[in-house]
């Protein structure tokens, strides 16, 4: 059995992993990949999904590029995390396949449309098309099993004080999402600062002795370089993988359900996501929240992927 | 020559009005005729305006049905104003012609894409259609021509001290077309409060002798009521064709170039659209805000156009 | 009968003409004159309060300095309104009398401590010393008969579009002040802007023939050249004195008791007086809003003060 | 030499142990003691201090009762944690000594401008009277030595997601404090979530065979029932003794000077202090921010104080 999944993504050096991470594991059938502004221009963003997916030998899925902006804020790429390309360090190669012709919502709609399963949509960017597709076709609604989004955090962010980058990019998005009534998932940065790309991890990834590996291992030394230079962070974090792991394990995370609310107004506290663990505000919960991460098995899973994909 | 027009609408007494005008007036061409939820539900919308094209033997027009609910705030509809149905008052017979298959966006969409000109889109509801046609298809921002909005204020409001309906309703959207870019005209409660349907305006009506003129009476004369129980008004402000009545003849409305900030935080102004009509705050200017209201002119304008409906 | 009476103020040339008004008016016993930042810094503002209060002949009221910044915002002065002495234009002595040594909360303790009757405290500054006379010395409450303000607007402001200078200057103050439990009432804009100080104005002003009649007309006429200068408004509106004046005659002004909610945090209406006229919002009144103006009742009790100061 | 200190608090289980640690240490020269309204009514936890004080033998000490409610906020005290007392658990003793006849805020500025040396203020309530104190009476700021306060977080909250209870009782209060340019500590629930009354200290403070310890004992295991039904856990921290320790033993808290900004819009995010910790803001520090705690040496501090009192 194989779950049909949409990944909409932003890469950046970590949506680069779950990408792999995806491709290589055949207990997810991966149904499409769409693109949005975040972590760099769309266009970069795009360009860069489409490298990846080249360097993974994945020819058979379509790839569509979406929203250029977030609904209402302006746009902020992280080109101090992931550099003037989106995804700085190794030398990849350019595209193989096509883009669908079509936008990344609109490619969503017609894949969750045609599944005769429903499909689970893991985003590990800004949730700008994830909202499109929810305000812009209801329909689909009924016919997703879940979203799952790395983004936000129980304790502090990494953007601001209390802001993750994907939230803080687009909250109003965020919002649209958490209260749309689907099962959610949110991987925060409370779990990912726990999955550090560590001198054994880009040692491992080196040591496969392949192609992909090495890339691996130069994607993960560049993030290292500008996690040590932005946040004095001895080892950076690997976020987005985990959210495609959550998918395939749902073990790897321990969960909680509980009230996530995103602060749209405030003046330093803009894109936090208040999650609500204590029961305090009487809200009903609006997604399971990752409060744990299995951090070996989640290596052993990306490990195995990335060694799979040769 | 005639302008080709798209409304986008929740009809709503005053948007019946403004759906007359446009099928009365040869200068418009009317594309299409879209809906959004606002006065009423959006199946309540969508019911009366194919009602008011039936009544206006409108039959060559396609009309779809768009969003069930504003981007990030919460729905309330306006039943206090504009009853049950939406257009409480006349007996008004059913819907003529089918909606078209497709969501209001869609439909919005090709019929921009397949103009030969570029196209005027008059909104005279929330403006949440308007939001996703321009953050989901990026691509007919230059084939539009201009947006000209019904809502907001340059000074009170109606729902809120300084929040006007279709503004409060969906703030979100408002930023998002006010700040698209495009040439966009505000057509406010400050000049709608001149055009009020006094007791001459409705014996005018009841007097032309024909159905359409007695239905148009009579919604004016609930109207009349319901805003002498909510707000204590003599006569009622007829709002949305003021919009209508700015594309056929431009100097009916005396507009300035201002800036224009949708307040998305305030805990008692969200929605309030603020104008800056002195340049205090030194920003450019976002929208051509009417701040004058030729009454005469537009009823004069009105009238013939019900008139010669028939 | 006399009312005792407590000025807190920030001269400024509008203040100035409500320090003679409250002189020259037999009816009002001044108790005591006290000054903030606002239009100008305190150290300014207390200057002016002094030299007008000589002017006048006052010579037996204690003056003492207050609040140099507001309760949270930062300070900004209205120096393109008047000037940088605050009161620029004529060319006006010194002060005659001393400060009295202590902070002006505690004079206005002191004072309304001391007075045998209720006393009526008229602000036409920023109201800081007024929220912190009612939070550090809650047990002055009960000997306040009213706190009547200049400040705030039911339509459009004129240091933002919603938000009038006094209150945009401290918004938690007037908060404080407003939901004090205090009769309360509000001089804003709208009626203000109806008291304009024409040609005719200062000519009456200037026709008296005494110095300072000629130094009334030369503050309205330095005030006008900056209210064209940063408004375009043909003459300017002398707001203060009208808060002196409502207590002098309460039939000057019309005022309606509706609920007044200060707005704290919004990004374009921070510091705007947001009254529900239509009691929408479902709140108790907070104050007596004025609503209407007797014009040229104002101008005749205004310059009759004036005249009897000679 | 011995450190003059004023205390200002809202007993309150931590707020007592912190009296007792500043009464029990002979390197603080305790100068008065003022309350504020926050755990408990204002009657109440000046009640409460009275009779701390009168079991600690502190009789030359003057204490006087301060605001009896936030500068703009409006009050929630923290019943469900602290009980209907404010203190409840033990059998106390009635107070012994009177309240100085003047108001909190006034006996601080008497007591700082009657010390020869700078004073440091200790404050483990609301920051309302300080507030009152800098805004109202400028001329002590230079006189203080420094403002160490219980309050905030880093991290998580515990009134709200991310807001610590002194804080987001009175936002303004802590605004105005940490934006004063006074030297400031800030211990927050980050470090005091450190100090746990475990069964071990409840044991030690039971087992010192005095009554005081008895008291303690109690106090810490009433405080460890409302800890665990409201927040389910399984020690309670004790906070407050921490300011005070901070003072006596600087070395006990790890401290980073850090912008913090007050969370004062928010709407699920008021009350927040949001901590710049990596910098990411370009702003200057606003305080020293305790980041570490040494856990043993705090404890044989306050148990070497309790110890002391008898």
């Amino acid at each position: 059995m194989s779950y049909p999944v949409l990944i909409d993504c932003d890469p950046g050096h970590d949506d680069a992993l779950a990408l792999l991470l995806a491709a290589g594991d055949s207990r997810l059938r991966l149904l499409g990949v769409t693109t949005v502004a975040g972590n760099q221009t769309v266009e970069k963003t795009t360009r860069n999904a489409l490298r990846i997916l080249a360097l993974a030998g994945v020819t058979d899925v379509p790839v569509a590029a979406g929203s250029a902006r977030p609904l209402v804020a302006d746009l902020t790429v992280a080109e101090d995390i992931h550099g003037s390309s989106g995804l700085d360090g190794p030398d990849l190669d350019g595209p193989v396949v096509e883009l669908a012709g079509v936008h990344a919502v609109e490619l969503m709609r017609r894949l969750i449309v045609g599944s005769a399963e429903p499909v689970t949509l893991v985003a590990t960017g800004p949730l700008t098309n994830v909202a499109l597709l929810l305000r812009g076709h209801p329909e689909v609604v009924p016919r997703l099993r879940r979203v799952v989004f790395m983004g936000g955090s129980t304790d502090r962010g990494n953007t601001t004080p209390y802001g993750e980058f994907n939230i803080v990019t687009d909250p109003e998005a965020a919002d649209i999402v958490l209260r749309s009534g689907l099962p959610t998932t949110m991987i925060g940065l409370n779990v990912t600062h726990q999955a550090l790309a560590t001198d054994e991890i880009i040692a491992e990834f080196r040591g496969m002795g392949t192609r992909l590996g090495v890339i691996c291992a130069e994607l993960m030394t560049f993030f290292a370089s500008t996690y040590r230079q932005v946040f004095g962070f001895e080892h950076p974090p690997v976020h987005d993988p985990i959210a495609v792991a959550a998918v395939l394990e749902p073990s790897i995370v321990r969960t909680v359900a509980a009230p996530v609310a995103v602060e749209l107004a405030g003046t330093h506290t803009r894109g936090a996501t208040v999650v609500d663990l204590h029961h305090r505000t009487g809200r009903a919960p609006d997604a399971d929240v990752a409060v744990g991460l299995d951090v070996d098995a989640f290596w052993r899973l990306l490990m195995s992927a990335v060694r799979r994909l040769g």
